[in-house]
């Protein structure tokens, strides 16, 4: 693992690649009394070509920035956090990821974190910090890449690599399935002039419960919803997306917009956006806006849903099969018989990218050492 | 500092005190990805008879099992956090609060807190967890006991006592002065269906950006607004109460309700509540309910407000001396000459329970070793 750390007097410390193991913290130490904690997650992918490529880091490293800047922690400068991020990646992918044909298609999962370490028992800004980078190594799973969110056993990397590859899924495979249930009223998971939209610790922690209560349920994620309006926010740790025909027959793609500060800005989020108004996966017009519950359901009872779908690092692109709304099922068409064909566009399109199938400004390439 | 462990498989470990020091945790620890952390805080009172004496120590521990399941921690049963408790008491504060006559009226602050340490990247439920109770000396204060808000430096108390006592601050000094910003629409604590009603962690990190704004002008904390109406809801980390006279020619003490969930259940606000109900510390009428800035505006234009006050047991009760509201100063009469009589009444009650100087069921008398 990188760490490295700082203090409100000499500020950050020269950062150095260790071997992974445990932190050694105070019992008063401000991130385990008041979650003055942030991360991020992304992937490095071993190429169809071999190479070892990032996919958008400095988004990452913009929003680590934000991040930290919103829990009260220091400041990591976003071009030397990319270059550390670099460094590591260069030192660690090629033990996990071994540049041969059987580990194409493959990749590492890195997560970033900062916590304060401080351990003035009165609450205030941390004086001192450490950020550190581990990566987690995601066995290989028949629904293909992307998959690291139904992998929550997954744990972080030893210091060797794996001597003989899992599975090796296609690029192609089409998304993973994913089960929603909606949010009741009295849990909800950010609030305007909250936390809501930076990917801080305190924005995860306090979702468990309802996560928990839906998997008991038999559902793989929360569909969170707010306000009286009942509306969708983000699915489960990841961003929304509806593709309907509306009333006037137009193919709408929909997702909620960011102003109110209770979602987060997902990097995935972002570049499906991009893609889909460039219009390289087909020809949808794409709104970023409030949708509340009521429309999801009329354009169901209407025959309108064509797709949902869930976006974000760890699960990449997830179609939704089933909603659940307070005792109200929506089979979306997936679950009958539809291929989802939309969601798969998407997420070929993004792996094309990611495994260098084509060249792409948003594709970081990674000189291994 | 006292330790036990929790796991899925096995349940809590057997406790035991063992010297202060780090934890072993590992970076991908759910409590430093998810903030899967809470806490209490309460005090150990050297009393004036010689005692030591806890302050309603089932209330914290009933807190800490609401706020363990709020955040998907293993349960610590009640009864046994209390023996646990009033155990590691026995054992520590007598190094920290000797018994003889410079040490009566003192204190020392007790930080229970549980951790999730499972280190399973996705997030879920910690299999995995410990519970510490770690001790904090808090060197006297001239502004008296119950002041370790104003002590943000101390740090958790090294494993042996202080060998000369600081000053001895009289346990009927006037409460601590405070003066509050209120907080802006862009910045809000806690929402209907979150968990500002819980003492975790999440709570406390978001709220250090306004506390620093807050005390950047000059103030001392925040006064957290919520909603349109701009309710008033809590005087950063501790719960406000408002004494007023009504148009009516009533004197009403007004303190925002439980029932929205964005209020922490303070075991002070408890006891105020029922010991001004009780008319033991004046006639006045209780209301808890819920109050705008507009009326604490109107009451101070029209001369009416009496006093406002913090309480929570780090600040215990702290006198509110001036607002500012969007700009708007309120001086309180506090600091137009004002004895502040209320706050300095219903602190010395309460005192004279943790202090022992009359007998109450309040009193958690704790045996030395």
């Amino acid at each position: 693992m990188l760490t490295a750390t700082w203090s409100i007097s000499s500020g950050w410390s020269a950062p150095s690649i260790v071997p992974y193991g445990p932190l050694a913290i105070q019992p008063a130490a401000s991130c385990l009394q008041y979650a003055t904690e942030c991360f991020e997650g992304l992937k490095c992918y071993r190429g169809h070509d071999g190479r070892l490529r990032l996919f958008r880091p400095q988004v990452n490293a913009a929003r680590f920035l934000k991040s930290a800047t919103r829990i009260a922690l220091p400041s990591f400068p976003p071009d030397e956090f990319l270059k550390l991020l670099v460094k590591f990646v260069a030192h660690e992918a090629p033990k996990w990821l071994p540049n041969n044909p059987d580990w194409r298609g493959r990749f590492l999962y890195l997560r970033p974190t900062m916590i304060g370490t401080s351990i003035k028992i009165g609450l205030q800004r941390p004086d001192e910090a450490m950020m550190f980078i581990v990566a987690v190594f995601v066995p290989a799973d028949v629904n293909g890449p992307g998959n690291s969110a139904s992998n929550p056993n997954s744990s972080p990397a030893p210091t060797a690599g794996p001597s003989t590859p899992p599975e090796v899924p296609s690029a192609t495979s089409p998304p993973t399935r994913m089960k929603l249930l909606a949010s009741k009223q009295d849990m909800i998971r950010a609030w305007p002039g909250g936390f809501g939209s930076s990917k801080v610790g305190a924005n995860y922690g306090p979702t468990i419960v309802a996560q928990s209560e839906a998997r008991r349920r038999g559902y793989d994620q929360v569909l969170w919803l707010f306000g009286p309006e009942d509306y969708v926010t983000e699915a489960g740790l990841a961003n929304f997306f509806m593709l309907w025909t509306t009333k006037d027959g137009i193919k709408e793609l929909v997702t909620p917009p960011l102003e109110l500060g209770v979602i987060l800005e997902g990097v995935t989020r972002r570049s499906v956006l991009e893609v889909c108004r460039s219009g390289k996966v087909g020809d949808v017009v794409v709104s970023e806006r409030k949708a509340k519950m009521d429309e999801i359901v009329s354009a169901y009872e209407e025959g309108r849903m064509l797709e949902a779908f869930a976006v974000g690092t760890a699960v990449f692109v997830a179609s939704v099969s089933e909603i659940d709304f307070r005792g109200k099922k929506l089979i979306l068409p997936l679950d009958r018989g539809d291929s989802g064909g939309f969601a798969t566009a998407v997420k070929g399109y993004l792996e094309g990218i990611m495994f260098g199938r084509f060249g792409h400004k948003w594709a970081h390439l990674v000189e291994e050492v």
